[in-house]
């Protein structure tokens, strides 16, 4: 296997036949995805990176890594300095490099099936004013040194039966048509792999943790549809599922077709459609409007079937997480488990629910410092045993045919301190606050960010990532556009039947991390003498908060109500599904709190 | 004197022999003032709107007014049905009303000193849209039409003093030419009249209500300056203060003057500069520099002296409205007085201090039903008596050269139903956590006001308004960049010596207002154990909250506490200054709380 540092001169010896002095690599597919198939996992091929957001620049005689705070550490351990310099964004980007480090006159590489043309906007604006230029390549110069390069998934499709989806799929067809007809568009491009997976009810097994299959629409005003996707993964009965008024592609003639439009509108979204997709499209005489993804919205306020669904799988999932937390209270103190074999059990207690199709992301699985590390994942390098005195902070979910979940819980290994209950109860008080919000139609996720960190605050203390994100339904763990952060979106109004993470935390560097996370559901709140439609969060997420870790003297009347009921809930929803010692303990955890 | 339909009239035989097809009136000023001078109320002229925000567009067979939520039942009193037709903003806005009613083709005039270029880019693409034409026009078609036109004001510039101001005008400018040394431009153009009167040092009084004189300048990068002013509004000790580093003109030659540039590196704000400066200074060969304007930062932050200053007249405002409130709850429930009496009253109450410059705005003084009309000015025509029974809300400051004071009271005449008072009880509440809030440097306004909202949200109501805006220094009552609010501004993140006023209310329309306002300054808090730099809050305005509006059992312990404290603190501030009855009924006000 060759070195990164023979990767990285193939790749330069590559760039000077392409006459190219430079070329960004970002960590995305064809599709703007967050979570990419193995073939597209160009940035870790190159630099050795394995964290899930980031991009890199190559020049002649420099390189360059750029990683948000979350891999601030990781980022040093994996990508070698000697070849790479470290970049944090936000706080400066691939274009302020590049404008900064870019030869007078360079021309930089960028492969246009993996940029928005926001970005190529930007990037070429910034290399402007070096009189350097941002040149499109036909070829991704990456492939052409990598030998070994994956093919892209040929798994089969799947069809997401109305049973799970609420909805048909000619139905939501139809609704996009009346949407082009609103917007006198006579087609709607569709890239996001979601958007795709929820229009025509179909899911795929191309991207770990996301049941999502390669693949390109476009639906027209008159409800039919054109799909592209590879040929071999569709079965008989997936050709039977999308019916006549389908038409089914092979994927590789995509950009082609999307030459063939000339003289008609067509609508695409300019965050989520590459900007190669917008040159073909303009090239071939279309006029484009950049219009925010039609499937965006609908897929984001879920049905009352998808919602059902999602109470199901998440009465399931608690089941199989409660068993795992009675497993840690005996086994935990003892100091035999580490945070991989804890990873595999909860996993393991998941698959025997019958019911697990994939976790939804990898197992965050982090013991005393590890717990700190936000986006932490646990590996053979880094495993620490659980031990007594410490926090294990497991974050974890999964994927059912019905919902997908994702939940949050810290628990004491052995007797906490007093700072970890104090703080462990300042976290809990935040998530109280937004769980128990009633909010007016309109209000926006960024508006109620506050609520979760306001006690943390008045300790001087606080959490470097959002509050929420939103979640699919047998789909992405993070789904937009709804999110509660200040930062980053949050600007989306939350609408009934949205489904989001209320997940705040606090974490100790080098010492232990907290967060705890239930999924929530937007729901309509019917108040006496209310003068506007009020809103506000039903929980979905049934598991025991570890009492071990509040601090009764810190919680108001309302908060210990709040906590109460919640443990009597799970016990109604959870404890019917277990027995013996395992429903022991679970009634014990959710009695309610003394002190 | 004409009629508002002779008016329109006029107009449009004017816009007739301009040959243009449509014109936009706007409500502001050469220097996008919020507040401006009678010759500048053009829209008032033209449509009997009284208002302070506004704008309208007139066709040849239609015409527009355009107008917030806060006016949509004053513009139908004071605008004729007959002649305009009346639209929401922001749910419309005269760029799209153009699109859809400009005929094809048309010519629509504009005056280029009074909007800025991003509104000049956006009506010029709408109306693109229909191959219609937005023309600059060399002469405002309106002041063609208007033959009694007031001039604009003459009155003398004032030197505010360094006792006052904190700083010399000199380190000021230099601080001004640092500034444009890191940005490599040569010099700035000022516009905006606070930011002219701070940077020199200098007031005036040709606005109503805020003490700005008209009047433009640049700044140059080896900190001298040129200030465009009518020279007969220059003193000598005007002029000696000003000294000989600031070259005065005659604001007449400012627009020529801004083709003398050519070649050079020039900062405009585009959000505060008007199109017209853009215009001359690119058409003069200019490099422009679209930069926010240096001064709105070091303005917003105020100075020791300043803070200082601020007290001073916070504390002597306190003691004028104690006053007025104890006159209120004498004269108050024998429903001898009115809205109007009840303002001239606290105006004498102000003058008495010896200190009154002017008001800061006109009173809000409103009865029952008219206190639920948030920017409520009172006339002749809607003055009420104060009843007993109902609600008196009092929105009022002034302007003294050591400080600019902006209060809300809300005060029960004679015995408040129950709704009344847990109805303030819950604006209290909010009033309280945003004024106990602490938080993190970089925290924005926007992140902060919700905590002013949430418990009129828990029972199904809300207020149509911000919470909070920034205050300058005998200067105006609204000032940014900072604000408290969800839309329209609140991104600018909080330092610590910025002032901002803590405003929540809630308005039942038909029968009552409620609004409790103080200012408050941000301050470095320090917190042990803290893990970041932490802000809060310094309350700065002291009056007593009217306790008999005050339900205690819906007050937590802590803010039973916070509201005790404020009072023994108003007591503390105001009582030195009150004898007598006055002191007397101060010294019951400010008890602690009981029930």
């Amino acid at each position: 296997m060759s070195t990164y540092e023979d990767r990285l001169k193939a790749l330069r010896e590559q760039l000077n036949k392409d006459r190219l002095d430079g070329f960004v690599v970002p960590l995305t597919d064809e599709h703007m995805s967050e979570y990419v198939g193995a073939y597209a996992q160009r940035l870790a091929w190159l630099t050795g990176f394995q964290g899930s957001a980031g991009s890199a620049v190559v020049l002649p005689e420099e390189a360059a890594i750029f990683v948000d705070g979350r891999y601030t550490l990781q980022v040093r351990e994996q990508v070698d300095a000697k070849h790479w310099e470290y970049v944090g964004v936000p706080q400066s980007s691939v274009a302020a490099w590049l404008r900064e480090h870019a030869p007078n006159g360079a021309r930089i590489g960028y492969d246009p099936w993996l940029h928005t043309k926001h970005w190529v906007k930007q990037a070429t604006e910034a290399l402007g004013e070096k009189g350097a230029e941002l040149v499109a390549v036909e070829h991704n110069p990456v492939d052409a040194v990598w030998p070994d390069r994956p093919e892209p998934s040929k798994a089969k499709l799947i069809v997401h039966p109305e049973r799970y989806a609420g909805r048909n799929a000619a139905e939501k067809r139809q609704e996009i048509a009346d949407w082009l007809a609103s917007k006198k568009a006579d087609a709607a491009v569709l890239s996001a792999l979601d958007s795709i997976a929820w229009t025509f009810n179909i899911r795929g097994q191309d991207v770990d943790r996301t049941p999502v299959a390669l693949a390109y629409a476009i639906v027209h005003a008159d409800a039919t549809a054109d799909l592209y996707v590879s040929p071999e993964k569709l079965a008989d009965d997936v050709l039977q599922h999308l019916g006549n008024a389908v038409r089914v592609h092979d994927r590789r003639n995509f950009a082609e077709d999307l030459g063939e439009f000339s003289g008609k509108r067509i609508a695409a979204d300019p965050e989520r459609a590459v900007a190669a997709i917008f040159e073909r499209l303009e090239k071939g005489g279309t006029t484009v409007l950049e219009l925010r993804d039609p499937v965006v919205l609908p897929k984001a306020i879920k049905n009352a079937v998808e919602i059902a669904g999602h109470k199901a799988a998440q009465a399931r999932d608690g089941a199989a997480l409660s068993r795992f937390l009675h497993w840690l209270s005996v086994v935990g103190p003892k100091g035999t488990e580490s945070e991989m074999s804890a990873a595999d059990r909860l996993r393991a207690f998941r698959e025997e629910t019958g019911c697990l199709v994939d976790l939804s992301f990898d197992t965050i699985s982090g013991s005393g410092p590890n717990g700190a590390v936000v986006h932490y994942r646990v590996e053979e390098k880094t495993n620490r045993p659980l031990q007594p005195g410490t926090l294990y902070l497991v974050d974890s979910g999964a994927q059912y045919r019905d919902g997908t979940t994702d939940v949050t819980r810290t628990i004491a290994v052995g007797s906490p301190t007093q700072e970890m209950r104090e703080r462990f109860t300042l976290v809990l008080k935040g998530h109280i606050a937004l769980g128990r919000a009633q909010f007016p139609k309109g209000t926006r996720g960024s508006q109620l960010d506050v609520l979760a960190r306001q006690y943390l605050w008045a300790a001087g203390l606080d959490y470097a990532h959002g509050t929420g994100h939103g979640v699919g339904s047998f789909l992405s763990v993070h789904e937009g556009p709804q999110r509660i952060a200040t930062f980053g979106g949050g600007d989306e109004p939350l609408q009934a039947g949205m489904i989001l993470s209320n997940e705040p935390g606090y974490y100790k560097t080098g010492e232990y991390g907290i967060r705890i996370e239930n999924l929530v559901l937007v729901e309509r709140r019917e108040v006496q003498g209310a003068e506007q439609e009020m809103l506000g969060f039903e929980t979905l997420t049934f598991a025991p908060v570890d009492r071990h870790l509040v601090e009764p003297s810190m919680l108001s009347g309302a908060e210990r109500a709040w906590l109460d009921d919640y443990h009597a809930k799970v016990l109604e929803v959870v404890g019917p599904q277990l027995e013996g010692e395992a429903l022991l303990w679970l009634e014990d955890a959710c009695r309610p709190l003394e002190g």
